[in-house]
Protein backbone atom coordinates (compact mmCIF):
# COMPACT_ATOMS: atom_id res chain seq x y z
CA UNK A 1 0.00 0.00 0.00
CA UNK A 2 2.58 2.33 0.38
CA UNK A 3 6.28 3.01 -1.36
CA UNK A 4 9.32 2.01 1.63
CA UNK A 5 11.93 4.79 -0.07
CA UNK A 6 9.00 7.78 -0.17
CA UNK A 7 8.57 6.16 3.43
CA UNK A 8 10.98 8.09 4.65
CA UNK A 9 12.10 10.28 1.96
CA UNK A 10 11.34 13.26 4.40
CA UNK A 11 13.23 12.24 7.96
CA UNK A 12 13.63 15.03 9.54
CA UNK A 13 14.98 14.10 13.12
CA UNK A 14 16.58 11.85 15.63
CA UNK A 15 13.33 9.49 16.36
CA UNK A 16 12.72 8.96 12.59
CA UNK A 17 17.05 8.28 11.42
CA UNK A 18 16.70 5.86 14.39
CA UNK A 19 13.46 4.11 13.21
CA UNK A 20 14.36 4.47 9.47
CA UNK A 21 17.52 2.65 10.60
CA UNK A 22 15.06 0.05 12.07
CA UNK A 23 13.10 -0.23 9.19
CA UNK A 24 15.57 -1.16 7.00
CA UNK A 25 17.29 -3.69 9.92
CA UNK A 26 13.92 -5.06 10.26
CA UNK A 27 13.66 -5.94 6.19
CA UNK A 28 17.06 -6.99 6.12
CA UNK A 29 17.25 -9.48 9.03
CA UNK A 30 13.63 -9.89 9.86
CA UNK A 31 11.94 -9.37 13.43
CA UNK A 32 13.01 -12.91 15.12
CA UNK A 33 17.31 -12.04 14.30
CA UNK A 34 17.01 -8.31 14.62
CA UNK A 35 19.08 -6.58 17.48
CA UNK A 36 20.10 -2.79 18.72
CA UNK A 37 23.35 -3.39 17.04
CA UNK A 38 21.90 -4.57 13.76
CA UNK A 39 20.02 -1.77 13.66
CA UNK A 40 23.16 0.54 14.46
CA UNK A 41 24.68 -0.46 11.29
CA UNK A 42 22.26 1.57 9.87
CA UNK A 43 22.40 4.19 11.92
CA UNK A 44 25.06 6.67 10.63
CA UNK A 45 25.06 8.17 14.52
CA UNK A 46 25.92 6.69 17.72
CA UNK A 47 24.05 3.71 19.04
CA UNK A 48 24.35 5.22 22.38
CA UNK A 49 21.82 7.77 20.75
CA UNK A 50 19.74 4.68 20.19
CA UNK A 51 19.19 3.45 24.02
CA UNK A 52 18.76 7.51 24.68
CA UNK A 53 15.27 7.39 22.86
CA UNK A 54 14.14 3.73 23.43
CA UNK A 55 14.39 1.44 26.79
CA UNK A 56 14.95 -1.60 24.62
CA UNK A 57 14.26 -3.09 21.06
CA UNK A 58 10.51 -4.26 21.75
CA UNK A 59 9.51 -0.70 22.94
CA UNK A 60 11.70 0.43 19.27
CA UNK A 61 9.63 -1.85 17.20
CA UNK A 62 6.41 -0.94 18.27
CA UNK A 63 7.20 3.02 17.88
CA UNK A 64 8.20 1.69 14.02
CA UNK A 65 5.00 0.38 14.21
CA UNK A 66 2.83 3.25 15.34
CA UNK A 67 4.75 4.87 12.96
CA UNK A 68 4.25 3.12 9.88
CA UNK A 69 0.69 2.33 10.84
CA UNK A 70 0.05 6.26 11.23
CA UNK A 71 1.60 6.82 7.71
CA UNK A 72 -0.44 4.21 6.31
CA UNK A 73 -3.28 6.15 7.56
CA UNK A 74 -2.31 9.48 6.25
CA UNK A 75 -2.55 7.84 2.80
CA UNK A 76 -5.60 7.26 2.93
CA UNK A 77 -6.60 9.72 0.13
CA UNK A 78 -8.94 12.82 1.03
CA UNK A 79 -12.41 12.98 0.08
CA UNK A 80 -12.25 15.87 -2.06
CA UNK A 81 -12.41 13.73 -5.05
CA UNK A 82 -15.22 11.95 -6.21
CA UNK A 83 -16.60 8.56 -4.66
CA UNK A 84 -16.00 6.94 -7.91
CA UNK A 85 -12.67 8.13 -8.48
CA UNK A 86 -11.95 7.86 -4.77
CA UNK A 87 -12.17 3.67 -5.19
CA UNK A 88 -10.09 3.64 -8.04
CA UNK A 89 -7.50 5.44 -6.24
CA UNK A 90 -7.85 2.46 -3.32
CA UNK A 91 -7.70 -0.04 -5.44
CA UNK A 92 -4.65 1.33 -7.15
CA UNK A 93 -3.06 1.21 -4.20
CA UNK A 94 -3.85 -1.98 -2.82
CA UNK A 95 -2.53 -3.49 -5.78
CA UNK A 96 0.32 -1.47 -7.02
CA UNK A 97 3.21 -3.11 -8.32
CA UNK A 98 5.43 -4.63 -6.11
CA UNK A 99 8.49 -3.19 -6.44
CA UNK A 100 11.40 -3.34 -4.00
CA UNK A 101 10.57 -1.06 -2.06
CA UNK A 102 6.82 -1.55 -1.76
CA UNK A 103 7.39 -4.90 -1.06
CA UNK A 104 10.03 -4.24 1.66
CA UNK A 105 7.54 -2.64 3.61
CA UNK A 106 4.60 -5.04 3.04
CA UNK A 107 7.13 -7.46 4.24
CA UNK A 108 7.66 -5.47 7.36
CA UNK A 109 4.24 -5.00 8.12
CA UNK A 110 3.82 -8.45 7.70
CA UNK A 111 6.34 -9.80 10.64
CA UNK A 112 4.85 -7.16 13.05
CA UNK A 113 1.45 -8.31 12.22
CA UNK A 114 2.61 -11.91 12.93
CA UNK A 115 3.76 -10.63 16.67
CA UNK A 116 -0.12 -9.71 17.14
CA UNK A 117 -0.45 -13.54 17.94
CA UNK A 118 1.44 -12.70 21.21
CA UNK A 119 1.64 -8.96 21.74
CA UNK A 120 -1.12 -7.31 23.13
CA UNK A 121 0.23 -3.85 22.13
CA UNK A 122 0.68 -4.90 18.37
CA UNK A 123 -2.94 -6.29 18.59
CA UNK A 124 -4.39 -3.09 19.74
CA UNK A 125 -2.47 -1.33 17.24
CA UNK A 126 -3.11 -3.31 14.07
CA UNK A 127 -7.22 -3.20 15.91
CA UNK A 128 -7.07 0.23 15.44
CA UNK A 129 -5.54 0.84 12.13
CA UNK A 130 -7.54 -1.65 10.63
CA UNK A 131 -10.97 0.22 12.18
CA UNK A 132 -9.43 3.00 10.41
CA UNK A 133 -8.97 1.88 6.97
CA UNK A 134 -12.83 0.02 7.31
CA UNK A 135 -14.31 3.36 8.27
CA UNK A 136 -12.89 5.13 5.93
CA UNK A 137 -13.72 3.02 3.04
CA UNK A 138 -17.27 2.92 4.22
CA UNK A 139 -17.93 6.16 4.08
CA UNK A 140 -16.90 6.60 0.80
CA UNK A 141 -19.31 3.64 -0.14
CA UNK A 142 -21.80 5.73 1.51
CA UNK A 143 -21.34 8.75 0.11
CA UNK A 144 -21.27 7.09 -3.38
CA UNK A 145 -24.54 5.98 -2.49
CA UNK A 146 -25.90 9.07 -1.98
CA UNK A 147 -25.11 10.18 -5.46
CA UNK A 148 -26.00 7.66 -6.84
CA UNK A 149 -23.13 6.02 -8.02
CA UNK A 150 -23.10 3.09 -6.13
CA UNK A 151 -25.61 1.08 -5.19
CA UNK A 152 -24.67 -0.79 -1.46
CA UNK A 153 -27.10 -1.83 0.93
CA UNK A 154 -24.41 -2.85 3.62
CA UNK A 155 -21.65 0.08 2.75
CA UNK A 156 -20.21 -1.38 6.40
CA UNK A 157 -19.70 -5.28 4.57
CA UNK A 158 -18.30 -4.25 1.87
CA UNK A 159 -15.41 -1.92 3.74
CA UNK A 160 -14.75 -5.36 5.39
CA UNK A 161 -14.18 -7.21 2.32
CA UNK A 162 -12.36 -4.37 1.09
CA UNK A 163 -9.79 -4.75 4.23
CA UNK A 164 -9.32 -8.78 4.03
CA UNK A 165 -8.82 -8.29 0.51
CA UNK A 166 -5.75 -5.23 1.54
CA UNK A 167 -4.47 -7.61 4.44
CA UNK A 168 -4.30 -10.46 2.09
CA UNK A 169 -2.38 -8.80 -0.59
CA UNK A 170 0.07 -7.37 1.83
CA UNK A 171 0.79 -10.82 3.04
CA UNK A 172 1.02 -12.32 -0.42
CA UNK A 173 3.69 -9.87 -1.95
CA UNK A 174 6.37 -12.04 -0.50
CA UNK A 175 4.78 -15.42 -1.89
CA UNK A 176 3.07 -14.32 -5.19
CA UNK A 177 4.33 -13.16 -8.60
CA UNK A 178 2.59 -9.89 -9.98
CA UNK A 179 0.49 -12.46 -12.49
CA UNK A 180 -1.15 -13.41 -9.61
CA UNK A 181 -1.42 -10.35 -7.86
CA UNK A 182 -2.69 -8.64 -11.01
CA UNK A 183 -5.29 -11.64 -11.80
CA UNK A 184 -7.28 -10.95 -8.02
CA UNK A 185 -6.39 -7.21 -9.15
CA UNK A 186 -8.83 -7.57 -12.65
CA UNK A 187 -11.48 -10.12 -10.35
CA UNK A 188 -11.88 -7.31 -7.37
CA UNK A 189 -12.11 -4.68 -9.98
CA UNK A 190 -15.00 -6.79 -11.73
CA UNK A 191 -16.61 -7.05 -8.08
CA UNK A 192 -16.59 -3.50 -7.10
CA UNK A 193 -18.38 -2.94 -10.64
CA UNK A 194 -21.15 -5.84 -10.72
CA UNK A 195 -21.68 -5.53 -6.77
CA UNK A 196 -21.46 -2.01 -5.91
CA UNK A 197 -21.84 -0.26 -9.36
CA UNK A 198 -25.66 1.59 -9.39
CA UNK A 199 -27.32 0.40 -12.28
CA UNK A 200 -26.99 3.82 -13.98
CA UNK A 201 -23.25 4.04 -13.27
CA UNK A 202 -22.97 0.45 -14.62
CA UNK A 203 -24.50 0.94 -17.87
CA UNK A 204 -22.69 4.50 -18.44
CA UNK A 205 -19.69 2.68 -17.70
CA UNK A 206 -20.22 0.05 -20.29
CA UNK B 1 -9.05 -23.03 7.87
CA UNK B 2 -8.64 -26.11 10.16
CA UNK B 3 -8.79 -27.46 13.10
CA UNK B 4 -5.40 -27.25 15.67
CA UNK B 5 -6.98 -29.60 17.96
CA UNK B 6 -7.82 -32.12 15.15
CA UNK B 7 -5.15 -31.37 13.57
CA UNK B 8 -2.92 -33.29 15.54
CA UNK B 9 -5.61 -36.01 16.61
CA UNK B 10 -4.19 -39.28 14.80
CA UNK B 11 -0.89 -38.01 16.18
CA UNK B 12 0.93 -41.95 15.13
CA UNK B 13 4.39 -41.12 15.60
CA UNK B 14 7.39 -39.72 17.08
CA UNK B 15 7.84 -37.65 13.99
CA UNK B 16 4.55 -36.55 14.65
CA UNK B 17 4.89 -36.53 18.32
CA UNK B 18 7.87 -33.94 17.99
CA UNK B 19 5.65 -31.90 15.48
CA UNK B 20 2.48 -31.74 18.14
CA UNK B 21 5.15 -30.38 20.63
CA UNK B 22 6.46 -27.26 17.92
CA UNK B 23 3.00 -26.46 17.09
CA UNK B 24 2.18 -25.81 20.81
CA UNK B 25 5.12 -24.54 21.76
CA UNK B 26 5.08 -21.96 18.68
CA UNK B 27 1.47 -20.93 19.48
CA UNK B 28 2.26 -20.22 23.18
CA UNK B 29 6.05 -18.78 22.07
CA UNK B 30 6.27 -17.32 18.66
CA UNK B 31 8.40 -17.65 16.38
CA UNK B 32 10.96 -15.32 17.89
CA UNK B 33 10.84 -16.87 20.81
CA UNK B 34 10.58 -20.64 20.13
CA UNK B 35 13.94 -22.77 21.35
CA UNK B 36 14.02 -26.42 21.35
CA UNK B 37 14.15 -26.82 25.12
CA UNK B 38 10.40 -24.78 25.33
CA UNK B 39 9.23 -27.58 22.59
CA UNK B 40 10.57 -29.97 24.87
CA UNK B 41 8.65 -28.39 27.71
CA UNK B 42 5.06 -29.61 25.63
CA UNK B 43 6.96 -32.91 24.40
CA UNK B 44 6.51 -36.28 26.60
CA UNK B 45 9.38 -37.83 25.87
CA UNK B 46 13.20 -37.03 26.58
CA UNK B 47 14.50 -34.00 24.72
CA UNK B 48 17.52 -35.87 23.20
CA UNK B 49 14.70 -37.89 20.46
CA UNK B 50 14.40 -34.18 19.20
CA UNK B 51 18.12 -34.13 18.25
CA UNK B 52 18.09 -37.51 16.95
CA UNK B 53 15.26 -36.57 14.29
CA UNK B 54 16.19 -32.86 13.46
CA UNK B 55 19.55 -30.69 13.22
CA UNK B 56 17.90 -27.62 14.48
CA UNK B 57 15.00 -25.89 15.58
CA UNK B 58 14.97 -24.45 11.78
CA UNK B 59 15.02 -28.07 10.66
CA UNK B 60 12.50 -28.81 12.67
CA UNK B 61 9.87 -25.81 11.94
CA UNK B 62 10.36 -26.50 8.39
CA UNK B 63 9.19 -29.92 8.85
CA UNK B 64 6.12 -28.61 10.84
CA UNK B 65 5.40 -26.25 8.06
CA UNK B 66 5.36 -29.13 5.43
CA UNK B 67 3.04 -31.19 7.62
CA UNK B 68 0.77 -27.89 8.32
CA UNK B 69 0.60 -27.47 4.14
CA UNK B 70 0.42 -30.92 3.19
CA UNK B 71 -2.73 -30.95 6.11
CA UNK B 72 -4.20 -28.00 4.75
CA UNK B 73 -3.93 -29.35 1.15
CA UNK B 74 -5.78 -32.88 2.18
CA UNK B 75 -8.48 -30.86 3.51
CA UNK B 76 -9.44 -29.36 0.37
CA UNK B 77 -12.91 -31.25 -0.33
CA UNK B 78 -13.08 -33.97 -3.00
CA UNK B 79 -14.64 -32.96 -6.12
CA UNK B 80 -17.06 -35.64 -5.38
CA UNK B 81 -19.88 -33.05 -4.73
CA UNK B 82 -21.57 -31.30 -6.86
CA UNK B 83 -19.44 -27.72 -7.97
CA UNK B 84 -22.11 -25.72 -6.39
CA UNK B 85 -22.20 -27.25 -2.56
CA UNK B 86 -18.10 -27.50 -2.72
CA UNK B 87 -17.84 -23.73 -3.12
CA UNK B 88 -20.42 -23.11 -0.09
CA UNK B 89 -18.27 -25.77 1.39
CA UNK B 90 -14.87 -23.74 0.65
CA UNK B 91 -16.81 -20.37 2.05
CA UNK B 92 -17.93 -22.20 5.21
CA UNK B 93 -14.12 -23.58 5.68
CA UNK B 94 -12.41 -20.44 4.98
CA UNK B 95 -14.43 -18.35 7.81
CA UNK B 96 -15.48 -20.86 10.16
CA UNK B 97 -15.81 -19.74 13.89
CA UNK B 98 -12.86 -18.63 15.55
CA UNK B 99 -12.57 -20.86 18.35
CA UNK B 100 -9.59 -21.35 20.22
CA UNK B 101 -7.78 -23.89 18.55
CA UNK B 102 -8.77 -22.44 15.21
CA UNK B 103 -7.31 -19.40 15.87
CA UNK B 104 -3.91 -21.04 17.11
CA UNK B 105 -3.85 -23.11 14.18
CA UNK B 106 -4.38 -19.38 11.69
CA UNK B 107 -1.84 -17.93 14.11
CA UNK B 108 0.90 -20.23 13.45
CA UNK B 109 0.25 -20.06 9.71
CA UNK B 110 0.60 -16.36 9.87
CA UNK B 111 4.06 -17.03 12.13
CA UNK B 112 5.48 -18.93 9.43
CA UNK B 113 4.21 -16.95 6.37
CA UNK B 114 6.25 -14.21 7.96
CA UNK B 115 9.37 -15.68 7.54
CA UNK B 116 8.82 -15.26 3.56
CA UNK B 117 9.79 -12.69 3.68
CA UNK B 118 13.57 -13.72 4.58
CA UNK B 119 13.65 -17.54 3.97
CA UNK B 120 13.69 -19.25 0.79
CA UNK B 121 12.49 -22.85 1.76
CA UNK B 122 9.56 -21.06 3.64
CA UNK B 123 8.79 -19.29 0.28
CA UNK B 124 8.58 -22.07 -1.77
CA UNK B 125 6.39 -24.53 0.54
CA UNK B 126 3.62 -21.62 0.99
CA UNK B 127 3.92 -20.47 -3.08
CA UNK B 128 3.53 -24.57 -3.69
CA UNK B 129 0.36 -24.57 -1.09
CA UNK B 130 -0.92 -21.49 -2.98
CA UNK B 131 -0.92 -22.68 -5.95
CA UNK B 132 -2.30 -26.04 -4.99
CA UNK B 133 -5.36 -24.28 -3.81
CA UNK B 134 -5.89 -21.72 -6.38
CA UNK B 135 -5.74 -24.66 -8.98
CA UNK B 136 -8.49 -26.76 -6.99
CA UNK B 137 -10.88 -23.71 -6.63
CA UNK B 138 -9.85 -23.19 -10.60
CA UNK B 139 -11.25 -26.39 -10.84
CA UNK B 140 -14.68 -26.48 -9.02
CA UNK B 141 -15.45 -22.88 -11.10
CA UNK B 142 -14.48 -24.89 -14.30
CA UNK B 143 -16.66 -28.02 -13.33
CA UNK B 144 -19.38 -25.44 -12.61
CA UNK B 145 -19.40 -23.67 -15.59
CA UNK B 146 -19.54 -26.85 -17.14
CA UNK B 147 -22.84 -27.67 -15.70
CA UNK B 148 -24.51 -24.23 -16.01
CA UNK B 149 -24.33 -23.48 -12.50
CA UNK B 150 -21.69 -21.18 -12.32
CA UNK B 151 -20.58 -18.77 -15.74
CA UNK B 152 -16.99 -16.73 -15.38
CA UNK B 153 -15.27 -16.26 -17.80
CA UNK B 154 -11.76 -16.56 -16.49
CA UNK B 155 -11.90 -18.99 -13.45
CA UNK B 156 -8.31 -18.65 -12.92
CA UNK B 157 -9.02 -15.04 -12.06
CA UNK B 158 -11.87 -15.65 -9.67
CA UNK B 159 -9.37 -18.23 -8.25
CA UNK B 160 -6.91 -15.90 -7.22
CA UNK B 161 -9.40 -13.52 -5.69
CA UNK B 162 -10.44 -16.51 -3.11
CA UNK B 163 -6.79 -17.19 -2.03
CA UNK B 164 -5.83 -13.47 -1.24
CA UNK B 165 -9.42 -13.41 0.89
CA UNK B 166 -8.31 -16.95 2.40
CA UNK B 167 -4.88 -15.45 2.96
CA UNK B 168 -6.34 -12.34 4.46
CA UNK B 169 -8.60 -13.81 6.86
CA UNK B 170 -6.28 -16.10 8.06
CA UNK B 171 -3.71 -13.08 9.06
CA UNK B 172 -7.11 -11.35 10.57
CA UNK B 173 -8.15 -13.79 13.07
CA UNK B 174 -5.16 -12.68 15.29
CA UNK B 175 -6.32 -8.82 15.58
CA UNK B 176 -10.18 -9.11 14.05
CA UNK B 177 -13.63 -10.04 16.09
CA UNK B 178 -15.91 -12.34 14.41
CA UNK B 179 -18.15 -9.79 13.42
CA UNK B 180 -15.87 -7.93 10.76
CA UNK B 181 -15.07 -11.34 9.85
CA UNK B 182 -18.94 -12.29 9.94
CA UNK B 183 -19.06 -9.38 7.71
CA UNK B 184 -16.45 -10.01 5.49
CA UNK B 185 -18.07 -13.33 4.82
CA UNK B 186 -21.56 -12.34 3.89
CA UNK B 187 -20.21 -9.80 1.30
CA UNK B 188 -17.90 -12.51 -0.49
CA UNK B 189 -21.15 -14.96 -0.78
CA UNK B 190 -22.76 -11.72 -2.34
CA UNK B 191 -19.85 -11.34 -4.63
CA UNK B 192 -20.09 -15.42 -5.59
CA UNK B 193 -23.84 -14.90 -5.81
CA UNK B 194 -23.67 -12.21 -8.57
CA UNK B 195 -20.34 -12.61 -10.25
CA UNK B 196 -19.96 -16.62 -10.12
CA UNK B 197 -23.57 -17.70 -10.69
CA UNK B 198 -25.07 -18.27 -13.96
CA UNK B 199 -27.91 -16.47 -14.14
CA UNK B 200 -30.35 -19.62 -14.61
CA UNK B 201 -28.53 -20.43 -11.35
CA UNK B 202 -29.25 -17.01 -9.65
CA UNK B 203 -33.03 -16.89 -10.86
CA UNK B 204 -33.58 -20.32 -9.09
CA UNK B 205 -31.83 -19.31 -5.68
CA UNK B 206 -33.88 -15.88 -5.63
Amino acid sequence: MTNGTHFFSKTSGTREEILESTFHALCEHGYAEITISKIGDHFDKSQSLIYHHYENKDDLLLDLLEYMLEELESQVPLSTQSPRDYMSGIIDEIFEDTDDSNAQFSKAVLELRAQTAHNEEYRELFKRSDEFVRKQIALVIREGNEQGVFNVEQPKQAAALFQTVIVGIQAQQTTDDMDNIGSTKVEFQRYVDQCLLSSTERENHI
